[in-house]
């Protein structure tokens, strides 16, 4: 769309996503299509759908627990709010943070995070703080009502069935280098 | 090995990594076994032994290209040293953060790339720049020798074969939770 194009071919779309047109075709398929043979896709009826898919018509409030350097990056990170994801407020135990603002918003403290959910009910949680309290802050945070938590300790979480986890375990990621450098050559 | 357990069965395993044992067991047959019938696994040899797939047991050196937030949240996180990842250096554009130090390492002027790699080879760099200029630090980080490219930046690199890119979107992270959110209930 920003760039001036009004339709394009799943052939054009397999081209930029490194993805074949056959597989793109299929996977559009699957939520209803948003093509036509010959035509190809309208861009931005099919950037508007692909929103709906992902839940992108509504924007989402977000909280951030951790008030670090991982906390301020994603607070900082102006891209989430042009998807509609909302950072309203961040959490810590450092009384040198608490009362302050980073990047226009609030940092309160992580023992009042009860009295702000029943307040501000928000359906999504970031977590970026160490191992050790995570597991205990989202018990914490589902037992407000939050229903997904964003979650960056290098910890796996035990959560209710219904809640959703998405884990950003950067180690893993470091790790996934590490062994593709020593394994080049035998990657496709 | 923390936890002082010695050997471990494929369904002890099991359980705490939530993967069948059947699956467990046939991954680390695609690495050459490692375990004994009967016995399960020595877990101080599994994990060498799994050190050394992921490359782990050698060190890596690592600079960063951006030392905003995110920059000096990959340097702060003590997590990657542990397995053996060095943080050496992080390199700006902006002339407060250049001659500083960070977290310890030191933080150089992106114009001194290209001479600290000749004197410094590294083999991974973490890009943790705007999306714009993404793609040209990294093309020249690969014409210096640099082999693995970690990329923040909302961007999808084109590099020569051969080289390792590993993306960390956060939007697209954050965008899963808003799909699986909007569609609970279908999720197994």
């Amino acid at each position: 769309m920003n760039e001036g194009i009004e339709r394009i071919s799943s052939g054009e779309l397999s081209l930029r996503m490194n993805v074949t047109a056959s597989q793109i075709r299929q996977d559009l398929n699957n939520f209803g299509g948003f093509g036509q043979t010959g035509y190809g896709y309208n861009v931005s009826y099919l950037y508007n759908e692909i929103g709906k898919i992902l839940g992108l018509n509504n924007s989402h409030d977000v909280i951030i627990i951790g008030a670090g350097h991982l906390g301020q990056a994603i607070v900082n990170y102006s891209n989430f709010e042009k998807r509609g994801f909302v950072m309203k407020a961040l959490f810590d135990i450092n009384p040198d943070l608490i009362g302050k603002k980073i990047g226009g918003i609030p940092v309160y403290s992580v023992d009042d995070l009860e009295k702000y959910l029943a307040r501000n009910p928000v359906p999504i949680a970031a977590l970026t703080l160490p191992k050790e309290a995570a597991e205990g802050i989202a018990h914490r945070l589902v037992t407000c009502g939050v229903k997904g938590i964003w979650n960056f300790a290098h910890t796996d979480l035990a959560l209710p069935s219904g809640i959703v986890v998405e884990n950003v375990h950067l180690s893993e990621s470091l790790m996934r280098i590490s062994y593709r450098l020593a394994n080049i050559g035998e990657e496709k």
